[in-house]
């Protein structure tokens, strides 16, 4: 049986970044930008006045003090958006707001809190300042030619407020990854169904689909395919549009599980059926009409598992990401740990930074069909293939499913 | 003026949880649950088969061993979905694959690989197991009446698998704010306009859109509103009729900024008109037409920050969360950081996670308008009102606006 980095190395390699489209940047909070953007313009454009005062030229009112104001003769008003129409000439000043374009002849600010300002049009400057006070100079955030956002960035609120600032209205992105849910099993209904008795709801397409919007992708439900070979193919068929295909279900050793035989017969190359971890370890991967197929398992907690470990990063590198990995911490583990040797167990914990440590505290009920393990902890705790025991307090490995709890102190 | 904390103090009693609506679970990933959700039905609804193997009565194998197999009689084989026909008696085995229902009279699963089968339908087994072996027993994920999603809580990929897990189909969650953004000022143009000199880009708009989106919110653009009354009455009457109201600029004391007055002939009750921060001293607070009106500053960083600390809690609390705030850890400055008393201000900088402490080093550039200060950063480090100076590698105050970079090791 293989270890889950080498099912992760065979996936990634198969995994090639999917085609991108121009959109919206009002659309694009998440998406990950597709090339190198570049501006062709400065921010700001020109130099402006960083507050509300005056323009004037320092050398006019080097000996400026509080005691021995320089009068300064006020020979325009010009707000933002306004370029001053004067030229400014020795022994005048300009009234200017803040953003307005530096005018011709000035080269600083004086603060509105330094001056007073008479009826009769004159200014008396109480400081002296030097050359370039409170001047924003063109540039000084942009510089034409600037990289501002880089390729493979996810896009935040400020990259997309940096696209506005250069006039860029849309943007390109990686496409999002269209990923076919079919759930397989004769025990399965639909949301809307009563139960027999021997028969459960299908709640792993639901999860799986929310993973795959989580990471970026646009789920399309295939709904149940029971276990017959012909529901299978038929099911399978319809995903085989999408860019992704996985199944639920069926890919066990047990005498209904068809997946196998339906995919084999379709022309899947099938990469590996077993991975050497728990929850978890029926799982398959292959290729199937020249798209990803991933074979994952039924019970609900192995399917996410497997889902976080081999679908979602391989969703994140079809769009360019280059981190596809969960952040992983050393954490103290509460609490004692014991297994059998073989396998690498995913605990469901709940990891906290307290003060100056990440701590774990496994879940008591760890089983592979207790979903609720999954919504009340936010990581998972590596308990290594041949170990047997994690002892009270000792370091351990954590992947953080979620935002981890940093406490507030 | 005022601090941070008591701004947020005044604005969050304003603050009411919006209404709520029933959504499909498959639209609800990040929405907040309104409502306790209970389970109706056990999980799962009755006694399982956790194996692939066969059902026996523990009593019937006690002594069995690999040297001494006692034999059974197959019955009847059962996939999962299927309920057994018959009921087991004294020497009698069920064959029954992961997730079938316990047949009548069965305590125990002995697992396929410790049985060998033969043609003539008798099944040796090789082990002896306890009663209860391999089984799963009715309500072990969730009982009847359990608590399985809190209102309040933010729906997770698990919690949504929880939902359709016990049969929901739609859930009640909080309505989505919806949030007008009116820019303001003389400067502005359009993206897809060709600004003229003195003139810049609105971007505001676009960058506070997506924080709006990022906060849970759906944005409402109402574009530009230039410096007259005309235009900001217009714009601020269109946009009274969200939930919210966020304008961008006209806050300050300049000649021009008409938003203050403007606000007030429409029956604002202004709160407060500045904050003792920096980046973002200009900032309005009210109530207009009964929903929370902000006045953001205009530079671009200010407008960000703003938003962070006072409308993204707001749009949370609004949604029914309990932690309406980022997280903020105790980090270790690299570098040296100076400033006049008076004002607590957020330095842009970037923190990670080495080891075990986070560390955050500032941007060189920290000017209200140099947008790509935000580009670059993940978090804002508190430099106290009072403080003049931050050494290098003392401990400070981070809130972590991003997904913080924990490096893995």
């Amino acid at each position: 049986m293989i270890t889950v980095e080498e099912a992760q190395e065979i996936i990634f390699a198969k995994i090639k970044t999917i085609d991108s489209s121009e959109i919206d940047i009002q659309d694009a909070l998440g998406r990950v930008l597709s090339e190198d953007v570049f501006s062709e313009r400065a921010i700001p454009p020109w130099a402006n006045s960083a507050m509300d005062g005056y323009a004037v030229r320092s050398e006019d009112i080097k000996n400026a003090t509080k005691g021995n104001p320089v009068e300064l003769k006020v020979i325009e008003r010009i707000q933002a958006g306004v370029k001053a129409k004067s030229v400014l000439r020795e022994g005048e000043a300009i009234r200017i707001m803040t953003g307005a374009p530096m005018p011709q002849g000035a080269d600083a600010i004086v603060l509105q809190e330094e001056t007073e300002e008479s009826d009769s049009g004159v200014v008396k400057i109480y400081l002296s300042v030097e050359s370039g006070e409170s001047v924003r100079v063109a540039g000084e955030d942009v510089e034409i030619g600037d990289l501002v956002v880089s390729k493979g960035t996810k896009l935040t609120p400020p990259a997309i407020g940096m696209l506005a600032n250069i006039g860029m209205d849309s943007c390109s992105v990686y496409n999002k990854p269209r990923v076919a849910i079919l759930a397989t099993g004769e025990e399965l209904v639909d949301l809307k169904e009563i139960p027999d008795e021997g028969q459960i709801f299908n709640s792993n397409s639901y999860a799986l689909a929310a993973q795959v919007e989580e990471a970026g992708g646009e789920a399309i439900l295939l709904g149940i395919a029971k276990d017959n070979t012909e529901d299978l193919v038929k099911g399978i068929k319809r995903g085989m549009s999408a860019d992704i295909l996985i199944t639920s279900g069926g890919v066990s050793v047990g005498d209904f599980d068809l997946v196998k035989d339906t995919l084999q017969d379709l022309g899947n190359e099938i990469n590996f059926w077993r991975v050497r971890m728990k929850p978890g370890k029926p799982m398959a991967f292959g290729m199937l009409g020249g798209n990803p197929f991933f074979g994952l398992p039924g019970n609900p907690v192995s399917t996410m598992v497997s889902f976080e470990l081999f679908v979602r990063p391989s969703l994140l590198k079809m769009q360019g990401l280059k981190n596809i990995f969960r952040a992983k911490v050393n954490a103290t583990l509460k609490g004692e740990l014991l297994k059998s040797p073989e396998r690498r167990h995913y605990i469901r914990a709940v990891t906290t930074f307290n003060e100056n440590q990440w701590e774990s505290t496994p879940l008591e009920v760890q089983g592979s069909n207790i979903l609720h393990s999954m919504v009340k902890s936010n990581s998972l705790v590596l308990f290594p293939e041949y170990e047997t025991k994690l002892e009270d307090a000792q370091t351990v490995e954590v992947i953080l499913l979620d935002d981890p709890n940093i406490n507030n102190n």
